[in-house]
């Protein structure tokens, strides 16, 4: 106890006060996640302007409650009892179990990274972020990113400001993509990227080159709302998505949003195509199962929160791509699909499965794209966020590097901004969020493959029996909270390290048969 | 200055900090609020543990920050310069406009009543408040008061020692009576009371005596919640609620949430009678058109707040009652209600007049009870809570008590506590906050006849012009907030000082000519 000085608590208090903290920070994160979820599915839009106060105000709080001295305190005392700290792991020592240095570990990380930036920047920073948002619909409207820049210039400012107030001495783009994908180094997603843009350019190349055209035969039609919503919900009655712990809702860019004890989904429909909502909602079911399988008497402590967004976003790819795109999910769900769209009776199981896994290069939007193309949209914006963060590309250049990229790896280009750099909000927000989208695939395959080694997943999703996968994914990942950092975890999942053989094997797999290659 | 010690700082930098202050309880109240409509409205049961945590923590957080030193600081650099306390007047001086003054007035009062109230006694009251909710649907269900009696007990308890700590020199039903209706003395309510209790109760007789039984043209058929849904939605259309600010959804106990951007209502249906969903709907838009009357440049003062329980729900029942239940509107309103029925195609305008205007005094159940036999519903439980909260009534004996007031207001007599006693859930939360109920109803009546010198009420409800009254009603009462108390509001409005003469009168006018007295 060395370090300690005289006023410093006992440590067991410590600990108490600071499980209390992370409670306090949990609700009110929770209370701003479940208004976001109101402002997206139901909220009038002129509630707005009290919204927007709302939010600010629990966020204030929230950095306030954060960064208060007493927390140093509390971290202090406790790290000097046995926390190892910056190595990103946790050993106990004395009073400390391994679960509660993980809190620690936690606190400590999500305290360092907002004591030094100052209330005033976070405040400015959201108010920019939703005028941003605004500038941003205008400028995709008008096809115009003249008029988009410089409301980007002053987000990446403040961007900059926020990592420079976080660690002056490192680099910037660093510093925000540990907002995204804490513990997992940069180098390696970096280099994943590079084996997965390397592997998957040659093979669309190598699809395109093929030319065989895969069926649609959901094309042609015509989907109401009304029976598409009732298709999904009887969808996520077949998938056993828990109704008193969620509920399935519209949005036009669908999400999850919630907690252990409440997980909701939304979807959106178009008219043409009932893949889309399909896979959409299945996607975001996938999200809910990793926060319905978190503990629920972890519940505001680190221990009782999801991990990061490639995790998150493993879940998801795992219910989408590795049950909701087989063929053997396509023998369970084709009557239910026909029940609610009775001309589609003629459709074969073949067929359909080829349509949920068609490739279609030539699409230019991110969410809109295949199975394969998407993680080179994924790549893409990674690189122009980093240039742009770390001062090597100008502002002026970016609808140019763009379509140059979309060329590069998928033989198109964008006539217009609103169908090439301006098609995403995300600008909106920040920089340097993107890599978990892809990193969640690659998990997701490597999960895939661990989980088949211990179950017949196939013959259990042609049964329509999904609690197993489920539990699976529970007993491996759910529960552990943020337990580990994202590597550990993975190889306590799979007992392996993080690779993405697996999903490159995924893919050269499925789509070398699906297009005869 | 001279009460001003050396640390004080100051006065407009005093208000303007009070201001921030003020705006960040709003926000923390009005975060409770939507995530309480969505409790009650959208979310999936299992989610209660994690809601429950949210709203504890927003309410904990509001009251450090009422409660915190410096608003006392801030409160009294303000108040000697110029703002007198106590009297519920705010006088200007020095630096303050009136306005400003009663920012610092309302601000002072909620201060005052909870910077002695230990938070922990909060949290208490809260988690008993939920526990109590509970028991209380079990003791209804098995109709077994004593079942619901210790957690009664012990909620008065809570309750008293909350007044105590409010101010232990006071009667403690006189100041949880100030949650509910401040600044206006209750001897002023309890005078009010005693006329329509002595006036009431013997028309009611007269009523029942004279035997004339109105017609019930809507009686015997069953009418589909979505039609009802339909018509709600359609006769707000008529009414003009704007639906870029409010949305209407169902909550088996109707009531509206929100502020001037977003005021939402719910409604709910019986399957037997379309007359019960549509006041219910037309008496929330009422409350919305408060909450969306008050200006939006004042949200997050006092200026930009509803005043009280009771001039709330004098804007609900004046929509209700003085709109919604005149033969104007039912000439403009019928229509469309067969529109959406075809079988009421041979109701008459006379006829639907009545049958919503009938009196049926056996009726045991409150929120089902006419526009008569409703206040003495009111009355009856504020006596009984004002003798239970003063030690004059021991509680087994309120069961009996309940009865026999019932007998004597009303002739009827509960044969279960469940239809007696147990029926509303208020004692699961507190007591003394019923008056506003009754007193809406005489605030409505006086406002009604106000405008009436003003407006061609009638006149314009029948041609569907219904803006002139909102506005009227904005102009009056809305866009002060809280600028007035009370009766100094009333007298603003309507020139007159409060009384219940309107209210009687009109009783009297409307019941004596439809049931021929």
């Amino acid at each position: 106890m060395a370090t300690v000085d005289e006023t410093a608590i006992d440590p067991s208090d410590a600990y108490d006060r600071l499980l209390e903290r992370s409670e306090k920070l949990t609700n009110l994160r929770m209370a701003s996640m479940a208004l976001g979820w109101d402002q997206r599915v139901m909220m009038p839009e002129g509630g707005t302007p009290a919204r927007a106060g709302q939010l600010s105000t629990l966020s204030s709080l929230g950095h306030e409650l954060l960064t208060a001295d007493e927390v140093a305190t509390w971290l202090e005392a406790l790290e000097s009892d046995g926390v190892t700290r910056d190595t990103g792991n946790a050993e106990s020592a004395d009073g400390l179990t391994d679960e509660q240095a993980a809190v620690v570990r936690e606190l400590r990380r999500e305290h360092d990274r907002a004591v030094d930036v100052p209330a005033d920047l976070i405040e400015r920073l959201t108010a920019h972020q939703a005028e941003t948002q605004q500038v941003w619909q205008e400028a995709k409207a008008a096809d115009d990113f003249e008029r988009f820049a410089p409301a980007l210039e002053e987000l990446i400012a403040l961007h900059r400001e926020r990592a420079a107030a976080i660690d002056p001495a490192e680099n910037p783009y660093r510093v925000l993509y540990e907002d995204s994908l804490p513990y997992l180094p940069l180098e390696t997603v970096e280099r994943i990227f590079d084996e997965l843009r390397e592997h998957l350019v040659p093979l669309i190349d190598e699809i395109q080159d093929r030319g065989r055209e895969l069926p649609t035969p959901f094309a042609g039609h015509t989907y109401d709302e009304e029976t598409q919503m009732a298709l999904s919900e009887a969808v996520l009655d077949v998938l056993g998505y828990d109704r008193t712990h969620g509920r399935l809702d519209t949005a036009p860019h669908p999400f999850m949003s919630g907690n252990q004890f409440d997980a909701r989904i939304t979807t959106r429909f178009r008219e043409d195509d009932p893949l889309d909502a399909l896979t959409a909602t299945i996607h975001e079911f996938g999200h809910a199962t990793y926060q319905l399988g978190l503990p629920k008497d972890q519940y505001g402590t680190p221990l009782g929160s999801s991990l990061s967004s490639g995790v998150h976003e493993s879940q998801s790819r795992f219910w989408e791509n590795h049950v909701g795109r087989t063929r053997a999910f396509w023998e369970l769900i084709l009557p239910t699909v026909k029940e609610h769209f009775p001309h589609l009776e003629d459709v074969t199981v073949d067929e359909a499965y080829a349509a949920v896994n068609r490739i279609y290069p030539d699409n230019l939007i991110r969410v809109e794209a295949d199975e394969l193309t998407y993680h080179l949209h994924v790549i893409l914006r990674c690189e122009i966020d980093r240039a742009f963060v770390e001062g090597d590309l100008d502002i002026v250049d970016i609808p140019e590097v763009w379509n140059d990229k979309m060329d590069d790896y998928l033989g198109v280009r964008p006539k217009t901004d609103a169908e090439g750099c301006l098609q995403d909000t995300h600008w909106s927000y920040g920089f340097a969020g993107f890599q978990g989208y892809t990193i969640g695939s690659v998990l997701a395959a490597q999960l895939d493959a661990a989980m088949r080694e211990d179950l017949e997943v196939d013959a259990l999703v042609r049964e329509g029996e999904f609690d197993p996968l489920r539990e699976w994914m529970t007993e491996h990942v759910h529960r552990h909270g943020q337990r580990y950092p994202t590597e550990e975890l993975i190889e306590v999942a799979t007992g392996e390290p993080l690779t993405a053989e697996y999903f490159l094997e995924y893919v050269d797999e499925k789509f070398r048969a699906l297009y005869g290659l």
